[in-house]
């Protein structure tokens, strides 16, 4: 499907994404660059790819698709570095959990004949670099393409066959609407997570000790979520703020209702909102199955 | 170690530790009532126990040990119910979830010569009732008891070694510590789930749609914790109303802080929060393999 590959950023979803690559023969040969030292090591020991670069601009010569899969801030430097090196015709995808943002940060770094296809695979885990990366990350996942109307039509194919073949389920959809259901989805309940671990941190360390170790009630699920890459998850605050200020408001909202039937001991409305939220499992699992 | 169990109450719960008795040879017989007409046929069908009785009253009559497995508030009505007919000597264990509250209501009832062990098992799925229970349920899991001043310490080491019989790690501290511990481990978490599914609920429905279709990305694991059953939540936030209060005061203040963050686009804020919180995980993951 490709003859070069240039993966910028090669972390959990980067690496995972090369080994697909690889595992399902789409490219010829693979590219990869990071701006950390270290990770470059990792790369190179573990032979992830074909060759590893200490420049974004050295890396994307020659590639006729060129992966971002930084966290999404760094995005509009490496635009910059790299956009005088791009060969004609050549595709850009990001793999970010954020789109509105993204589009308006790339879209005037693009030159003419370059196509720019905004992608989002919905799989990840709680660990972060290239070595916890595997090939099958993607499977049975959705993955969001956000196209614009100046998106190239032939490059937005050829970028849904490519997800296809690593095993995905594709789908599109305006970058709005794709950012307001992943602030639901994934951004609003990683910011629970992460401010209630942040709350179990300031505990005095006896009983934090003891929240970790009766921690299988519930926190415990909490903690894996709040173990997420920092630096990403900065990047979609920052990047997606209206969409998280807008659902994180109507969760307060809630909050407070319960937190009132609690303290008037309202029993009734406690069990008709945990009986509401049963059908939403429900439809989670339906959805599954689908 | 027991004659004859009597389990007022057989959900998940109940009939995970009537199965784990079974399994352990820890009781000769077993018998067992529930308030349900409905849960009664389920119980006869799956043969769990060798009998079953309309009335508590009746369910306890030769028992040497009672264990009442309902929802907590039905304790009060339960025990006025049984106290009469309760043999000399007999041991009453609860499997709730809140300790201070269960102790402050049972004792009261208690006549002489009966001796009350309140245990928690940190046990359970997504799912209730006595058709979805399993005797592995408890093994490697904790258990708590919280003894008092006033408790039998023969009849203390008989239900610790039930529980040890039965896979757990079992440990002792008091009803105020392990209601504070419980309010952060499970309780909060709770909280914050169902008020997040439910904040779901109340989207326009092909929205609804998309969330539960994309919940991959951290949603999903806050509608299992959503699932549990009403009843038993219902009755965990209305006896722990303190320890609750205390701690979501607290969460709501973080809550208030990164909120504030992703306002002021602060992102140093963020990263320093989101890679204190991935100790915790850490500790998390070092606290079971202890």
């Amino acid at each position: 499907m490709f003859e070069r590959v240039a993966f910028i950023g090669l972390g959990l979803i980067g690496s995972s994404l090369a080994r697909a690559m690889r595992h399902y023969g789409i490219a010829r040969s693979l590219y990869a660059t990071s701006r950390n030292r270290e990770t470059r090591q990792k790369i190179q020991n573990l032979h992830l790819v074909d060759a590893v670069f200490d420049s974004a601009r050295d890396c994307v010569k020659g590639a006729d698709l060129i992966v971002l899969a930084t966290p999404v801030t760094a995005f509009p430097s490496i635009m910059a570095e790299i956009k005088d090196s791009l060969g004609k015709g050549a595709i850009i995808m990001d793999v970010g959990s954020v789109k509105k943002t993204v589009i308006e940060t790339i879209s005037p770094h693009l030159p003419e004949n370059i196509h720019f296809i905004p992608a989002h695979p919905i799989a990840g885990t709680e660990h972060s670099g290239p070595e916890h990366g595997f090939y099958e990350l993607f499977q049975n996942r959705w993955c969001i393409l956000t196209p614009t109307e100046k998106t190239n039509h032939k490059a937005l194919q050829k970028i849904y066959d490519l997800w296809q073949k690593c095993g995905s389920k594709v789908t599109k959809m305006s970058p709005e609407h794709h950012d307001q259901v992943l602030a639901i989805t994934s951004h609003l309940p990683h910011l629970i997570a992460y401010t209630i671990v942040d709350t179990a941190t300031q505990l005095e360390s006896d009983l934090q000790q003891e929240v970790m170790q009766y921690s299988a009630g519930g926190f415990r699920d909490f903690t894996r979520i709040a173990a997420s890459d920092p630096e990403m998850w900065r990047d979609i605050f920052l990047t997606n703020r209206d969409g998280v200020m807008d659902i994180l408001k109507r969760f307060k909202g809630d909050l407070e209702r319960l937190e009132s039937a609690i303290e008037k001991g309202d029993g009734d409305t406690l069990f008709n909102t945990f009986t509401r939220t049963r059908a939403i499992r429900k439809g989670v699992i339906d959805a599954e199955q689908a």
